[in-house]
């Protein structure tokens, strides 16, 4: 008999120590190969953000049927969202770092939801005012990574309904109750607002090809705990005469108190690293944050350091090395001894506050024309 | 042991004979009586509608309490709606008649929810394009009753969803999936649609105290099978800051075929009349209409029909009496055998085309000012 699963993953739960390569099979995705990552290279011209070559991103679904259409000369849209339930960390990018580098690289179009209203719905704690204004506060973050306002377009679930409704209405005939039950593990004490969510996170991986009137290819880059929403999506798509979304998975990425995933809730601000933190918080978060270094400075020289398990060391992978080249460096001086834990938060810390630096200055920038990038009308009105 | 209930009612279901005083107290709803009705009558000066004087309108909620208020100066609103699933029968004007009438005599603003989402959720048979399309259908049939444009406010759900929204964010938090389960009798295969529809219903109860900042009082005419999504609200009202709704329930009109209400589902269309029949299908549906006639001439002559059973005199009840004078005699002389049901037919035809000539004339002038009375857009944003 195998053991019993120790980790619990849902759209709505991240509990216990995750097997990746475990969790992949559960939810029945596909490896992404070294193939298909040469593929990607190829069609973007030479090159791969550190994402995907670091290999954060490690599992998708029909990645390669996306690659064979966009070859065909059928391009894809790009779909993310967020959940605005406080502001963002860094580990919240690693999706849009990706839609940006694929915008850039393609040209392709960009979709983001900013789900206000489930938000609300899934927590109790968190009041429609508060969801509302971190909705937009998360737009102009995610804007000023450097999104294209001629090809993005935002579905803010609370301004953009009239946009998203019609659409919704029949998807969500499509979706009985035991089936969001199964997926999200819903309680009969679930309110019908989150009952009824999946139907709208569902709509924008078919508004294009509503809005054209043609299948329109739609790329999903998204943490594997968001799989299960898009399953459904999968499930329903060509009986509603879409094409089902493709989807590529990254892990989550470790919190800077040694958590499995960089999540906050429940009064553990010092997990994460959040981008309205001050220069001093920044520095007081990295400085205590877990490593995977030694006891002591003799036995770490002698023996060197764990990069796998250090939450420093993610922020290198995922972010702030500036190549390929330097992160290797780093990897192989931690694990060698050579590179000692202070040292090393204190030069990511370097890079942590330039970006926070140039950060600032585009996201006033977004604030101009943020706005104009959410849809609110419906392209026909059933 | 108290015997079983011989008949369902929900607000989906109809079914058996129904004890209607026995479902008022499996409601627990209160009842109309001769004193509520003489301040009505005293409130309206000195008049009453005939589905007020013969009994049409039974059951209610907090009437008196909306009667006081209204008589302290807070004049309510009126709210009730159609689920546009085909062409309107003249037993959907019961609730619609009662509001025209409160709205021209005492002047009160009056909401019509048009639910072209919810019927298309709650009826697999029936496209999009069907219900979309009963619904201005519906409406037009609606409005042509006599209703004031300036007084007339429309949320017709798929055009209007942007201002329902912000608030059916707030209302759906507050039901549980359970309690739409045990009310409305879901089942697992139900879909997420019509799971989350009750929240959308509750809306218009709501919507103009949140558009003005006060607690503006609510009073919806219904079929008493209608009651169980405003227990919904009512329960949920005050946790919201809301006025709870007051109802004044209908019973079921019979059906011509002797049905216990005027439904047509599942291929019985001459259980009713629609207000799109032609007059020589209205002449065929009531000249076969079950009555309570006797089997011969001679038996009915010597021992009088039976009116309460009648599908006949149900129409002469509910709108084609002149007067309560001419009621009282149609009743007085079928009892008797005085009346014979070929006559009794014949008279209410006369009637009934009648009332289809004027109809169709009001009913192509509200087509211009039909669309201006749907609400699009939301008082304020959350």
């Amino acid at each position: 008999m195998a053991p019993p699963d120790d980790f619990v993953v849902t759209p709505y739960e991240v509990k216990g120590r995750i097997d990746y390569q475990r969790l992949r099979e559960m939810f029945g995705t596909q490896d992404l190969t070294p193939e298909l990552l040469a593929r990607l290279h190829q069609v973007a011209g030479g090159d791969l953000p550190p994402l995907l070559s670091r290999g954060v991103y490690y599992s998708h679904r029909d990645l390669g049927l996306l690659l064979d259409q966009y070859q065909k000369g059928s391009p894809f849209f790009l779909y993310s969202g967020r959940g605005p339930s406080g502001p963002l960390h860094t580990s919240h990018l690693v999706s849009f770092d990706l839609c940006r580098w694929l915008q850039k690289t393609l040209g392709v179009s960009m979709y983001i939801q900013i789900t206000d209203d489930e938000k609300f719905w899934a927590r109790s704690g968190l009041t429609r005012e508060q969801t509302a204004y971190w909705g937009m506060e998360n737009l102009y973050d995610i804007l000023a990574l450097g999104f294209d306002p001629k090809r993005t377009h935002v579905f803010f679930d609370s301004k953009s309904i009239a946009a998203l409704y019609p659409l919704a209405i029949r998807v969500a005939r499509k979706i009985p109750y035991s089936t969001v039950k199964a997926v999200f593990g819903f309680e009969p004490s679930t309110n019908i607002g989150l009952v009824f969510y999946t139907a709208l996170q569902t709509v924008p991986c078919f508004w294009p090809s509503w809005a054209e009137d043609r299948a329109v290819p739609c790329l999903i880059p998204c943490g594997i705990d968001q799989d299960p929403h898009f399953r459904v999506t999968r499930d329903i798509a060509e009986s509603l005469g879409y094409p089902k979304p493709s989807l590529i998975h990254s892990q989550m990425l470790p919190g800077l108190l040694g958590e499995n995933a960089m999540s906050t809730t429940g009064d553990r601000e010092d997990n994460a690293l959040f981008l309205n933190d001050s220069a001093a918080t920044v520095d007081r978060k990295v400085r205590g944050a877990f490593t995977g270094g030694r006891a002591t400075v003799e036995e770490q020289r002698r023996l060197g350091a764990t990069p796998e398990i250090c939450s420093v060391w993610a922020l290198w992978r995922t972010r702030f090395a500036k190549d390929d080249q330097e992160f290797a460096s780093v990897t192989r001086d931690c694990r060698s001894g050579a590179l000692l834990c202070g040292e090393c938060k204190g030069r990511v810390l370097e890079r942590i506050h330039a970006f926070y630096a140039t950060h600032a200055e585009a996201r006033i920038k977004v604030q101009d024309w943020a706005e104009s990038t959410i849809v609110t009308e419906a392209p026909k009105p059933i």
